[in-house]
């Protein structure tokens, strides 16, 4: 049930997700991100003081749905819980960086901190509604 | 606060909104979906039977979001209520048949209905990150 099926494992390597949180109200946001999938799992490099990584460290149930951008109809969604956890050292932002051709160090300002969220799923939601 | 940026209004008329609702055990799930702008309204069609239909009549708080295929790094998301509404004779379903040359009938099993989902937005979160 946690399975990626062979049809859409390709996704895992894309550039661009969506994740969903769950804001202070009870209410769904959802953000445009990068991500790397790395030894099995789909882990996300996020600042400590955005919106989301404190929906996340507040309520860990989230999704990270990936769209196929050239065939719409087709995406997975990996639905489960955030685990989070420090990268001071941007360990891990800098392997997100080698894929994205950037420096996370520069996305943050002074005294923010960096943490890897790994997706925990608990489902998995594969879609091809075309053909 | 709900309104959508004039940078942004293109994406209204767009083909493809991913729509994230809460599931029962309080995990949020994404699914992509067809939409129409309508009166100033993002509607939806949708069959009852669905799971995202079942949650938001349990848990009306969800979030559509508009990404552009052709820029990830801009998006709409559109957060907020969804106010159900029933749609027994397919007229609004009529209408998004049209925008998508699609019969919505044919999606339907027997004994199954459509409601219309309207988004009661909340907030609007508009973002470009590129350039």
């Amino acid at each position: 049930m946690t399975e990626i099926p062979q049809s859409h494992t390709d996704l895992l390597d894309a550039n661009f997700a969506t994740l969903a949180t769950i804001s202070r109200d009870g209410t769904p946001h959802q953000t445009e991100i990068w991500f790397l999938h790395e030894d099995g799992d789909i882990k996300i490099s996020l600042n400590s003081s955005r919106a989301k990584t404190r929906h996340l460290m507040a309520r860990p149930q989230c999704s990270l749905m990936i769209l196929d951008l050239e065939n719409p109809y087709r995406y997975l969604d990996v639905r489960g819980r955030a685990r989070i956890e420090p990268d001071d050292d941007y360990v891990f932002a800098d392997r997100v960086g080698a894929k994205y051709s950037s420096d996370l160090r520069q996305h943050d300002g002074p005294g923010e901190r960096r943490v890897v969220v790994t997706i925990e799923p608990s489902s998995v939601f594969a879609v091809d509604m075309s053909g």
